[in-house]
């Protein structure tokens, strides 16, 4: 069953059981299963035209200006002594922290006293295998840096990068909150191709009910049933988060960022209503399987059941006329056979009209 | 699937993937899939007993008198540069203009410093095909213009424009405001008919599963449950949207104004009614469907199991008298065959009885 | 399907959809189909003991006292111009007269300058075709007069006139709004009358599936749903209507009858919780009906199983022994034939046994 | 169907329909079925140590002191006269009076200028006929008075009075709103008796589904569906008349009661809650019961399938050499007979193991 | 039925119905049926360094210092007069001690002037017979007192008592308040524990269900949703707890303590998030073993009218030719017997062609 290999899977539950039960709070339990080689950082910083791009190792660099806007993107969370240490550097909150390691979380923001923490799910959907990975990326702002912190090794804000250095759009000269959005903004975009994919193969499967429903019919529509939940799940607390991203009054997002934040917030709705669409969808896709199968088997019993009926009679009769009664008058006329193959031609001339008239056949 | 080719087909999905992922927002991307030969565009000036009505070409004119009221129609969006050109010389925001030629919004309106922008779907259903075909239709209002932007070449407008040229109702005493309110209620009394049709669809439907339901009974109230989730995704928002149009302060929109777009609002709920009704009644056609094969299927499981319970143990018997043991001393009595007739008879008729006391026959 | 042709049949339809589209808001069009031969149209005017009811024809008369109650009830609403002119005389606004001839309304109370319309629908259910016909009817209150507006020529207000006409109850010692809401009460009433007629249908139907499910059980069913869905959609607005009407703080309508309001307020809330039991009560029947036919299938192919599996080998074994081989040495010991019957015997009761334990029988 | 005749049973509905209709507000009629041979009335007053309980024949009798609280019983409601005497000697307003005798009222609780009218519920659950009697009781409190008035002659109140005469607990020395609070505490509880009864009878139809489903066990569940939605429809409003209660600001209800109201309105929410549950429960053995029966119907299938698909193709080999044609070589050689036996064998064993593979034994 | 033993078990409704119905409100009454041989006590004092942990018989011993936090940890309930006289020195309300000992509470928050009131419920569910058993916990909280009250002797609270001795965290250093919050976290932390079990067992029922649905598939999944629905309606006013937890003024909750209660509001909403989301999947599951069982006898069918509509006719055939009449001249042809397995032959291949025509095999 996918969703719980995703949500939580064995290795994790083992992880979370073990170390967190009775754990006070604040304390930091990485409770993902992916283990990197190497935890993987980089350190962004930018300003108007300058930007400069660095691979950070263990130590974590001074930034260059004061002006400038910094962004860490740290890959891999399993080193929670580095997590610790760039956070502390940047002011994060105990609890913070402790979310930012938790892979487990709903997706939330938090408004701290010097920042702001989003948390929230990125997905990649695997057509063949219908199954759908979710990477836990949590995004720290304050006042003029943003640290993000993703799971997996995948460059996830690739785009993102690319239109820092390509210096379109208004991102360079904008602050961190800007940032943030573009990051967030970049994530919700994926999501619409994951929706992408998952309508492509309700697509697939409704052509393959229509034509013939097969034995994996039934756990298709159950998978993508289930990666529609855990999207549901996932997405739904994404509106209240956009609501208060819009309404934060610190001092971290500018009135000037907002209005995207509202773009943003339409498209998160959307995604919410395309998600409740296609589970009515694949609903209705199941309605249509469980009626393709009652209608066959309709068929099925329809073609047993005119055959059935015209020759078990017509057997029995023939069965009469092989007894080896001594004294069985009618099997010594001339005749006789000949009458009984008449009198079969009648009996099933007149099933078959009868069969016609309840339209059977 | 129907839903799927409306809401992004094919095509439109490899545009919107390819080019929209990554960029920044306010970028102007034609997500739609319709190319039409040439962009159609006609701008309609009046004021009081003043109306013209002119094809516009590559340049936008400029409007004959500083009162009257200018109405310009562009059908066809792939020109993204004549769109742009249109909307900078209005004074539309540049994420106005990326929401016109995005033809994937969900219908909503903003409010904009200079202007409203009101999104809007506009449905054509195919009763032969059950296809619920989309178009989008954006309308900017400014003070004293209103731009209303098409995918297609097809006139959605006509009637709103004839009532212009005949001077009719009053509508041409009004301001831009009032236009833009002639031309939703124009689209949103197009949903009526469209409800109309699909209401027809399941009229015949119905019919179809009272007589005998058909192999493509089931496809066809999956194919209307796809139509009215499209409708309703479309039409739920403008329930909101109706809601914002008569709350906006904003200069643009006349207190005269609002009592129309009240009794709008009026029409917009009970569509959503309607849809609500029609989908209650397309669930209780799929459980009419169900439960009619079920019956079908109850009937010709008895006409078999009668006819079987009734040979079955004949066949067996006039089986017996067919052997040919030595030693069979019935075979020889005189009248052993004519008693087996008797004995085979009362077979019947009892179970005959016995069907009839169980209510089968 | 019924609840097409009550909600907008063919006729209405061709009218609605070739007369209104495009029609400038305000324009009145008819959209009933019952053209009675005559409008009939009565004025009753009371003021504490004075009473005077008379039948009006094409001129309106004028009424007999300053402080007198009218109420014109007009029955018929294919006579337009009848319909303005007596509006336009009691200063009715022009959309207020639209919806009165528009017999597709919501049912809605509005509030006017000068005067609120109500417009609200009454009910009747045939049990033999379980057929449920609606009619709309509106009623428009201003400072001394009522008007009412049905499109039928039956009388829905006996009662109230024949309260009136013996002067029994407050009725009129007390003004034109109080008159307003015993009609208004009137109609409510009846109501109940329609949902006891409905569960009576339920009451008949559940005993024919205890007893027998039929054919024609299933197309009950999806009738009374439907008609059941039909009162929904028509009692649902009326809470809210309920509420503005005790809301509401124009001069029209006195504290005093506020508190009978308040009463019909409750009544429309027992028939929504009434209706809405009655669905769950309706699924619940066809829930009952699936799974009676389930067990009736599942009760035939036991007896169809257990004839057959006794049956079957039994007259493949008496078919081995009608073989023609020259060598079976079987066939020619003595007591073959009866060996042969009592291996038959046992297997009979083996398998007997076997269906016990298994439940079968 | 047992929820109708409760609801309003055949004889209510005739006298509902044939009086009511058209009577003006305020009328009283008793809209009930249930006859007494005589109205039972109690009068008990007491006041600190003072107590005493008296019958109350036709007269009412003056209270003894004015300190006392007098609680008036009266079990029986077709005397209207009798009802209306002793309302309107405590006050009663005519709208009172007539919800009082009107027994279909739903539960509700109304604030009068003299004194505060509640209207709730009592259930009795007979778990052989699954059937639920309702009686509606209206408690009426004034200032020193509680008016309490029931439909049957069963003494509903029998433990608080019990309380009363033993001077056990607070009940003496508090006011009569103390009094009403415990009389409807009181038909609370026993609602927590009816739902334990209801869950024994889904307990008991679990085992029974799970043995071995009957013909009786569908409409059980259809009973106890219908039950639950009669309780749900009295209960769910008792909600509200909870926070009516504990929120109104009448001098009837003093400060220190609100407390024990509070507390009432938890045990509320509660059976809210444990009615819904129960009602998923119910939809659950609905399924288990459906499933039970696809399960059967499916197993009774396959043995069908397995004995016909072994004997069916047997029946024909040894029909062929029953044949009697002149021809037939192979019926002339020596060991014919052993090698079809031998090739008869094998068939049934290739068909075991392939049935086998298919997990059909 | 699992549901019914955990919520109120027989014995359990016995106590309940015997001898709490008709009692003054504030009584104790001990709902439980967990009688343990002896009631145990702890009593754990801490003040900064300072810990003490005793067993605590028969008499309450007063507290060592006045700045000691001092925790009562009370298992088991039945022993009324002990809960009764440690309530009452600690200035526990008469109804809060009613509602400690009074097992059926709904979880909730009560605020008395002296201190608070949390009941919430403990879960453990046992995988092998899928039975999930409820605990209820009271805690007390006042100004320097926590007492907590458990109806089982196991160890619910071990791991908090090992921070407290550890001295690990912040929790020694803080005040009671902290502790009760530490305690209730405690338990929300072991539902995560039960949700994994209970996905786990689902998990092992999917692989079930694709595997070969076997009789105890359909009342292991009722047996899951039934334990869904026992864990809902515990956690669900959970979500309202906490918010009272964290809204609450009262001076037993400091402002440092209710950051820490937002982050377990958090959780509460994650867990009921999750199972809503794990009672969706059980549908889905059962879903997906309908449509199984579907599949399957659709499959079963197929094979029977496959092998019947081959064999039947031929059996017909073959017995045609059994047949002992005087007068059949096929049987003298010399090549008939070797014809008529010629045409047998072509008839299955017919057959053959026209079942893959139709995609049965």
């Amino acid at each position: 069953m996918r969703i719980y290999n995703l949500l939580r899977s064995k290795e994790e539950k083992a992880v979370t059981t073990r170390t967190k039960a009775g754990a006070p709070p604040g304390t930091m339990v990485y409770t993902g299963h992916r283990q990197m080689e190497q935890v993987h950082m980089h350190l962004t910083q930018y300003h108007g035209d300058f930007l400069e791009v660095q691979t950070v190792e263990e130590d974590i660099p001074t930034p260059r200006t004061e002006e400038a806007t910094l962004w860490y993107d740290m890959r891999g969370l399993h080193n929670l002594e580095l997590v610790e240490r760039l956070g502390k550097q940047y002011g994060m909150h105990p609890l913070a922290l402790e979310d930012v390691v938790d892979v487990h979380q709903r997706p939330k923001m938090e408004v701290y006293e010097d920042g702001v923490l989003i948390v929230i799910k990125a997905f990649a959907f695997e057509p063949t295998t219908r199954d759908l990975s979710i990477e836990q990326v949590s995004i720290y702002l304050s006042e003029s840096t943003v640290l993000t912190f993703q799971e997996d090794g995948g460059d996830l804000f690739r785009s993102v990068r690319k239109r820092l250095e390509t210096s379109s759009g208004r991102i360079r000269s904008r602050g961190p909150d800007y940032l943030a959005y573009a990051l967030v903004d970049n994530i919700v975009d994926k999501y619409f191709t994951v929706i992408d994919q998952i309508e492509s193969e309700l697509d697939k499967l409704e052509d393959t009910i229509m034509r013939s429903p097969e034995m994996s019919t039934k756990s298709q529509i159950h998978d993508l049933r289930l990666a529609l939940l855990t999207l549901r799940k996932s997405i739904s607390p994404l509106r209240e988060l956009m609501n208060r991203f819009s309404d934060t009054e610190s001092r971290q997002i500018t009135a000037d960022t907002q209005v995207y934040v509202a773009d943003l917030r339409d498209h998160v709705i959307q995604i919410t209503d395309l998600v409740e669409t296609y589970r009515d969808v694949t609903n209705g896709l199941y309605d249509l399987y469980v009626s393709e199968i009652s209608f066959r088997m309709n068929s099925v019993m329809q073609t047993l059941t005119i055959v059935s009926t015209i020759f078990i009679p017509l057997s029995f009769l023939v069965g009469v006329y092989g007894m080896n009664w001594d004294n069985m008058p009618e099997l010594h006329t001339q005749y006789g056979y000949f009458v009984l193959w008449g009198v079969m031609i009648c009996i099933i001339l007149g099933m078959l009209a009868w069969f016609r008239s309840r339209r059977w056949i």
